[in-house]
C-alpha cells in the first residue's frame, strides 16, 4: 500500500531541491516556524520548524480508529482524574524510586485533603501511536503514551496541511494532495480554553501560559493565544519564577500574578523534573493548584498521564473498572493497547526476556517529555546495573512497535537534503471541559503526525530529531 | 482627529515592549516575513519585514476616494498604452538625456514595427499617495507616482491587518481594532493573473515570474504564487538571465522558457536601469515582449507608468484626451494630482523657483523604484550643475507634499524600540485585463500603508526606510 505512493522515490536530485526551496518557504509564509537555537527567546531571526518535505501514507482504518477513539480517552483521564484510591495504588510502587512522581503525588495529596477549590476541569491531552505493522503486511495501532500535561504542537499542526498540499501540487501530484486532509487542532485547544475561561466567568481574569526559560517553540503556543484573542480573551505569558515573585491568592483563593487575575492555568511546562529549578518553583505549583484557577491539567490528571498508570490500565479488568457497564469504549480503548506484555513487566521473568532480546523492547523511565527512552544494548546495562535494587522499578518495559519504514526527505535548518528511512508517530489531540459532574465538552480536536530517522531511535520534534509531517491517508 | 488616537503617547515603556514583542510574534505567524540582508537567497533564517507597532489615522473620506479611482486610473493606464503618439510626444525630451528610458522606447518602436503578438493586457498597478495637510488642517490626497511594473507589497500588505487587529486588542483598543479594513490585495492581483493565464489557453503553460538576482523580498511574491497554485496554476520563477540562456520563440512565437511554455511573463524585475547588466538581458526583455505571452506589464504599459507621462497628464486638457466624453473621471483624476506646478517645471522660471526655496519641491529623475529622489539643498546641487545643459529635462520637478507628521514605533530586526515622528504612502493596487477591444476585468484589488520616519526623506520597504502600515479610519 506504500509502494504505489513513493512517487518521489524516481524524481530526479534537481526537482527535489526546488521543491524543498517551495517547500520552505511555503512552511514560512504558513507559519510553521521556530525560533533558532542560537537565540530562543528572541524573535529578530527565525527559522521554519523541521518538517518532512513529503506527507507519509497512512492507513485510513487505523487513521480515523484513532481519531474515534480519542473522546474516550478522554473521559477515562478524567475519570482517573477523579479516582483517588486508583492513583494511589498505582503509583506506590513508582513514588518510592522517582522523586518527581512522588512530589507531584504529595501535592495532588494535600490537595484532596484541603478539598479541591475548583470544581470546572479543563483537559487538553494527546494521545500518541505508532503503526504497528506485522509480519502478514497488516497495520495496527499502537499506544505510545499519553501526554495529559503540556501536548504541544496543536498550533504548528494546524498549518503544515497547506504546505504538503502545495508541494504535492507543485510536484505534479494534484490527487494525492487531495488526500490531505484539513486539520485545526489549535482552534480546538482554544475553543476548550475558551469554554472554561466562560465558566470560571470574569471578563477582567487572563488566560495564563505558564511557560518556559527557553522559549524556542513559543510559535506553537501563540496561535493559541492569536485564537483566544480573537474570542476577545485576555491572555498572559508568565515562568514558574513570575509566579514565584507575584504569584499569590486572595482571600477567595483567587491566583493573581503581576496584579492580574488568572482564570486559567495552561501548563506548558511542569511536566518534567528539570522544570522544577528549586523549591520555589515547586510552592508555584503548590499555589496554583491550590487556587480556584482552572488547571490545565490540574495535578491528578497531570498523575492521570503517567506511564505507571498506562501500564496499570493494561492489567487484564482494569479498564473495566472507569467504565463499568461500557464493554464496547473497553474494547475500543484497549485495542490501541501496544500488547499483553504490558502486566507482566515487572518480574525478573520479564526481565530475563528483555535481557534476552532487547531489541524488541523498550525501556521507559517514569517521567515525562521525550528523548529519554532507552533501546538495545543501554537496555541490557540499565537492567543490569539496577539488579536486585528497587530502581528497577523506576522503568517500565513495553514492547518495542515495529512499525514499516518509509523513505521520505527530511528538512531542517542548513540540513543536508537527502533521503532517509523513516519512522512516523501518529498523535491525536483530545479536549474536554468538566463542571462538577457535568461533561459540558468532550471532543477530537485534530491530530499531528512527526516522522524521524529510523537511525534516531528515540526524540520529539522540539528535541530536534522528529520532524512535523501529514498522514497521506491510502 | 488624530490627536484622540495618539492613546500609545501615554502608555508606559514596559507596555511598549510588550506590546513589540506580541507584534513581532503575530507578524511573524502571519507571514509577514522577509529574508536576511546577509543571505537574501536563502529561507534558512528569515525575519519580520518591518512594520509600524500601531496602525496610522487616516481620514476615512480621502481613504475611500483613493479606492474609487483606481479603476480610471487602471482605464488611463490602459488607453495611454494603446496611444503611441501620446507616448512618443510625452516622451520625446526625456529619451535625449534618459538612456533607459530610450532604451525602452526603442524596444516599443520594434513592438509596434512587427505588430504586436498578444491582444490579451495584463495590468497590475499600484497608485501612491501621499496626504497633503493644508494650513486649515483639511486633508487631500496627492499621487506621488503610478508603478505600471514591478509594484510590490500586495502580498505581504494582505496579512498586515490582522497583526495590527491583534496589537490594538492586547493593548485594550477593542474598538479601535475594528477600523482597521480586511484587505487582500494578493488574492486580487492572483485572480487578474489568473484569468489572463485562462484567456491565454494552455494548461500546461505557466506563469513565470521574472525575479531579481536579490530576492529578499520573496515572500511578498510567493503569497500570489500559492493563490495562483490553489487554482491549480502553475508558476515557475526566472531571472533575466535563465530568459536569456535558455528562452526561445517556437513559430507561433510562444515563449519556451528551460523548456516550460510561459503564459504569462509577470515582471517583479526590470523596472531601473541597474536590472539591465548586459545586452543580453535587453535582448531578453524584446524577446520576452515580441512572444505571445502576456506579459505584465507590456512594454507600452510599463512607458505608461514613467514620471514623465504623469507629469504631461498634469497639463491642461491632457486627460480629456484619453476620456473625451467622461468630465466626471478627468475631475475623480484630475483631483489627486499634486498640483498645477506640474505643467510648469520645465522652464527657468520654475527652476528659479526651486532654487529659491528648495524645501518646498522634491527632484525626481526620470526612474522607477524607490530611493532616487532629490530634496532640499541637494535640489540647487544639482540644478545648478545641470545647468544650462539639456540634464535638466532628465529631472521632474515637483511639489513638495507636506503631510501631518503622526507618532508611532518603527519595529525593524534588532532596531532600537524609540517613538519617532512618521510619515505615511497610501498605495492602491489595481488590476485589469483587456481582451482586445473588451476590458474583461477592471478592479480596485487593495491598499497599501507605508511610513516612515519624517528625517527619511525618500525610499521604500525593501530599502528599509519605509515600513508596512495599516490605515484606522477616523
Amino acid at each position: 500500500v506504500y509502494q504505489k505512493l513513493n512517487y518521489y522515490i524516481t524524481m530526479d536530485r534537481a526537482l527535489i531541491a526546488d521543491l524543498a526551496e517551495v517547500a520552505k518557504d511555503e512552511a514560512l509564509l504558513q507559519g510553521v516556524l521556530m525560533r533558532i537555537q542560537e537565540a530562543s527567546n528572541s524573535s529578530e531571526l527565525v527559522t521554519y520548524a523541521p518538517f518532512t518535505l513529503f506527507p507519509t501514507p497512512v492507513p485510513k482504518a487505523v487513521f480515523l480508529q484513532a481519531l474515534a477513539v480519542q473522546t474516550h480517552y478522554n473521559t477515562l483521564v478524567d475519570r482517573i482524574s477523579q479516582d483517588p484510591d486508583f492513583l494511589q495504588e498505582a503509583l506506590a510502587s513508582t513514588i518510592e524510586v522517582d522523586d518527581f512522581t512522588a512530589r507531584l503525588f504529595r501535592i495532588h495529596q494535600q490537595i484532596l485533603k484541603e478539598g479541591r477549590a475548583q470544581s470546572i476541569v479543563l483537559g487538553l491531552n494527546r494521545s500518541d501511536y505508532m503503526l504497528d505493522q506485522a509480519k502478514d503486511g497488516s497495520v495496527s495501532l499502537k499506544q505510545v503514551e499519553i501526554n495529559t500535561i503540556a501536548a504541544s504542537f496543536g498550533g504548528l499542526s494546524s498549518r503544515t496541511a497547506d504546505v504538503h498540499r502545495h508541494v504535492l501540487k507543485v510536484a505534479g501530484k494534484l490527487e494525492e494532495s487531495r488526500r490531505i486532509l484539513d486539520n485545526d487542532p489549535a482552534s480546538g485547544l482554544a475553543r476548550a480554553v475558551a469554554k472554561a475561561w466562560e465558566l470560571y466567568g470574569s471578563h477582567r481574569a487572563a488566560v495564563m501560559f505558564l511557560v518556559e526559560e527557553s522559549q524556542r517553540n513559543i510559535f506553537d503556543q501563540r496561535y493559541i493565544e492569536s485564537h483566544l484573542w480573537k474570542r476577545n480573551i485576555p491572555t498572559i505569558r508568565k515562568r514558574f519564577d513570575n509566579v514565584s515573585k507575584t504569584g499569590s491568592l486572595d482571600q477567595d483563593k483567587k491566583l493573581f500574578v503581576d496584579g492580574r487575575e488568572v482564570a486559567v492555568v495552561y501548563f506548558r511546562n511542569g511536566y518534567m523534573p528539570q522544570n522544577y529549578v528549586s523549591e520555589q518553583t515547586w510552592d508555584a505549583r503548590l499555589l496554583m493548584e491550590r487556587s480556584v484557577a482552572v488547571k490545565c491539567p490540574d495535578i491528578s490528571t497531570h498523575l492521570a498521564g503517567t506511564k505507571k498508570v498506562q501500564q496499570v490500565l493494561a492489567r487484564p479488568g482494569v479498564l473495566e473498572r472507569f467504565f463499568p457497564d461500557q464493554p464496547g469504549v473497553v474494547e475500543q480503548i484497549r485495542a490501541t493497547f501496544a500488547g499483553p506484555l504490558h502486566s507482566r513487566h515487572e518480574g525478573d521473568k520479564t526481565v530475563a526476556m528483555a535481557l534476552a532480546a532487547p531489541d524488541q523492547f523498550v525501556l521507559k523511565p517514569q517521567r515525562e517529555g521525550g528523548g529519554n527512552n532507552i533501546y538495545g544494548a543501554e537496555i541490557c546495562r540499565v537492567l543490569q546495573a539496577a539488579e536486585g535494587s528497587s530502581e528497577r522499578t523506576a522503568y517500565i518495559l513495553m514492547d518495542k512497535i515495529q512499525p514499516a519504514a518509509v523513505q521520505n526527505y527530511l528538512l531542517r535548518r542548513d540540513g543536508p537534503l537527502e533521503i532517509s528511512n523513516c519512522l512516523s508517530e501518529l498523535g491525536v489531540f483530545g479536549t474536554y471541559v468538566r463542571h462538577g459532574k457535568d461533561m459540558v465538552m468532550n471532543e477530537c480536536a485534530g491530530h499531528l503526525l512527526r516522522t524521524k530517522s529510523s537511525e534516531h531511535s528515540d526524540g520529539g520534534v522540539a528535541a530536534g530529531v522528529a520532524v512535523l509531517d501529514n498522514p497521506l491517508l491510502v
